[in-house]
């Protein structure tokens, strides 16, 4: 169902990748919503994954960028622009990677070189692209620009490695050019930090299925889905929400404030009962 | 213009006085969005001020109530349900007064009847709302309730005194209630916090014009306006951000995250030229 | 041992009650330190309580008072200069109580008269003490003033019920204060937000046992104790944090800014053992 | 004057370079404290700067260092528990530099070699160093690490440009770690946020000498010094604050938690006046 929110809006999808990635789903209702867009994954991405597939659904066309490079993303705008007839209204940054939680280096053990990747993939791209848009004058007055983002930007989850500072420096950029692009052009940059959600690029993170549960348990509404986020994309897009920048938006049904539920510790008594004595008193150490 | 968001639903705006109302903003813009609602404020308020011009003008029925009675509120969610022909989808508690404020008391002289009153106006009333409604089963799964805050919920603001502590109390009891009402049956409960907006209860605020040329300067989007808020407030409504709750949500033009802004130093930098030796430096102490 | 940091400092202590009370820890510490103090409890407190031993070890002044009663206040702060010889240099506010969590009234079914007393117990007699003293001039330049509070100021625990919304208060009332006593006079007013401690006044809490281990297997350095909580009250009452004022300092082992940790996701996961299907997954739902 | 805080243990100041140096005043009040400490800072650094004065003067060694370098990084821990006679204490990062805003390259102009440059040097030396320390097992159970960071890592300063990005990652880092070396080792990991304070490393900011003026008018008890710094580094590495953790420490006279104070809108209103009509109304716009 479509409330028209994006009539006439021209947008940039980055990071789409198959039908799970939450950056799919912003595309799809995207197009439902009224806006005209374009798509932008890796070129190994678009090779080898389901981009076009979605391209032909949408109608919408596919510009391969390596978002580290500030050539490719320049690309990406110009070609936008060309494509769909006129300046850009909103962008998706749904981008992240970290070589080293692939390779299972721990934090303690860092490889400095994948570190540099995992900031630069996670975060930096986040600052070219937009700089690469503000060079190019790419972007409508009253533009607004999301990037996805996680909880453990604000706190530590044990396996999220060095995502958590690529996330927390992601937060920060999203903050620092807020404030440029919104007092020039009143272009807004936001973050919308979301539940933990089953994507491909979720898959990695060492044991993504109990910290799903966890989180589902811990939030109120439970987690938020893709389809949730997506709606919440459509929204930051929109001439609705015009005056809200340079936030971190926690979209996960409460999760980022509850300490602990009766749900979650209904779950971790279970787990603790082996530490009990016979009493039914916990046995501590 | 009408983006159907509110299509079906019923909803309660409390605090609605005049024109210049946040409430009155919501209100009209609520019908627009396919809303049919109801209008509660105080009786005083109801006989003098414009409420029943609005409700007139929205077609609506005006139940008065003093929001610190729980009788009252009761009265308001049995009458709504009946004018508007089911349960109750959305609430917006617009609601503040501070005696200690009105009659001019500094924080270090506070008068405790008074500030019992600026707690139990601006922010009990709040949870006997949302206690009373859920007693009553009044509102639909869901549902969507929120309350207008300020930042000084955060930081402190010379002489917002006391209304600052009743703000920190409300967005703890959207949170604290955010958990319960969430689990059981999915309402989300927030709070927006608000740019400074001239409205009447704003007006008493001392300084008021300073304040709000300080925020209008630092904020890269200027303050917000009261229309820009009744439209986040919809968006916050509508079921695009099903799972939102437990936030506070900065509707500020970038305000709270903006540590000094080069417009604002601009004028304080002039205010500094006094200080100034014949070299330009500032004289400090 | 003693590194003399408060010596030839007065200072007056609220809400020892026993051995297990951190304020107990901190008047013992004080000392040490080379303070002299007073303390102060309600009257039924001292009588029934292990108060005057306390005083009997210390060899200081008991001076009963109700800190919801300004009157009484205003005495223990007279007698307190009396007795002590000079103004004020340190406070310690450890009280706290909620008649709803004692006669397990939940969140949604609070008693309001009760609600109110929890919060003029918890908070507000924060704020009295402070303009008590303020008035009376019975603080010196430079002095600290430190409550105790808990992270459910921040982030919703079930059953810790309406003392979460007291608590937040706590802390707001802290900022507010602590602007105007600290341009005035350099008073610093700061809160602690300890880990769960086995108190006599945590022993209400619902499933106190069981969040005290959730507490503990989350901090990275376990949970705080109520000796090592004195520690910290001293280094803030001590001359070496003159300039840290209106903050919520998290002395919790490292609780507050972790997610997840991997102890306490071991326990959690032998809780999930039973949703799992014979591959090992988790059955969500 | 000494408290005996640091008796016995063996520290390692990073970024002392000349006598307004923050770590300057940490190296002298370590050493006063009973603490045997070694410097370090570049070869160039040393080489041009003061620092061997400090260490003639506290009887110290210095060991250069390129904070980027883990051979380098290494070679530091290994000297200083030579020299020293044992395991390390404490350690203080002191290190920031963008050459961003040395080249007075715009945050929308960002060279992003330069970009790594900052964020390499700022923050994640910050890393280097607390890995190389955990591999070799340079640190003693209980240690304590600080590294200094700005309010700018929250909040948006104009002119501070990729900085405050690297101080978000900077307190990223010291969460991530924390939680990390707190388990294994009770090694405990915090930043101070310290106010604008008029250093060699501070001077390269644009407009510095304002923002020191709002930040004191700002702060209910002033800008805090670089002295009253090093004493709440002492502090933090005493045994005084053993639970304290992965926290971000203002240390800031109160300037993060105002909003806006009567002193700084002096300031602010005289700069306003040329927008006043002749009512005394401020003309906006």
């Amino acid at each position: 169902m479509s409330n028209n929110l994006l009539k006439g809006k021209r947008g940039i999808i980055f990071g789409a990748l198959n039908e799970k990635s939450i950056a799919w789903k912003v595309a799809e209702r995207a197009v439902e919503e009224g806006a005209k867009i374009t798509l932008s994954n890796t070129p190994v991405a678009v090779r080898m994954g389901a981009v076009k597939a979605l391209a032909n659904k949408l109608n919408c066309e596919v510009v391969s960028a390596d978002a580290t490079n500030v050539a490719d993303l320049e690309n990406v705008f110009r070609k936008s622009i060309d494509v769909l007839g006129g300046k850009i209204d909103f962008i998706l940054h749904a981008i992240g990677m970290s070589p080293n939680v692939r390779r299972r280096k721990t934090y303690d053990d860092l490889d400095y070189n994948m570190l540099d990747k995992t900031l630069d993939i996670s975060a930096i791209s986040f600052h070219k692209m937009i700089q690469s848009a503000k060079k190019l004058d790419a972007i409508n007055k009253n533009g607004s620009i999301i990037a996805l983002s996680y909880v453990a930007a604000q706190r530590t989850f044990y396996g999220y490695n060095d995502m958590a500072d690529a996330k927390a420096l992601l937060e920060s950029i999203a903050r620092s050019f807020g404030y440029i692009y919104g007092r020039e052009s009143s272009v807004r940059i936001n973050t919308i930090s979301q539940s933990p959600t089953i994507t491909t690029a979720g898959e990695g993170v060492k044991g993504m299925d109990k910290l799903y549960d966890f989180a589902n348990r811990m939030s109120p509404l439970g987690n938020a889905s893709a389809e949730e986020c997506a709606d919440y994309c459509i929204v930051m897009f929109s001439d609705l929400t015009r005056k809200v920048t340079m936030q971190n938006l926690f979209h996960d049904g409460g999760f980022s404030n509850v300490g602990m539920s009766l749900r979650a510790m209904a779950t971790y008594e279970r787990g603790l009962d082996e530490y009990r004595d016979e009493n039914g008193k916990i046995i501590y150490g």
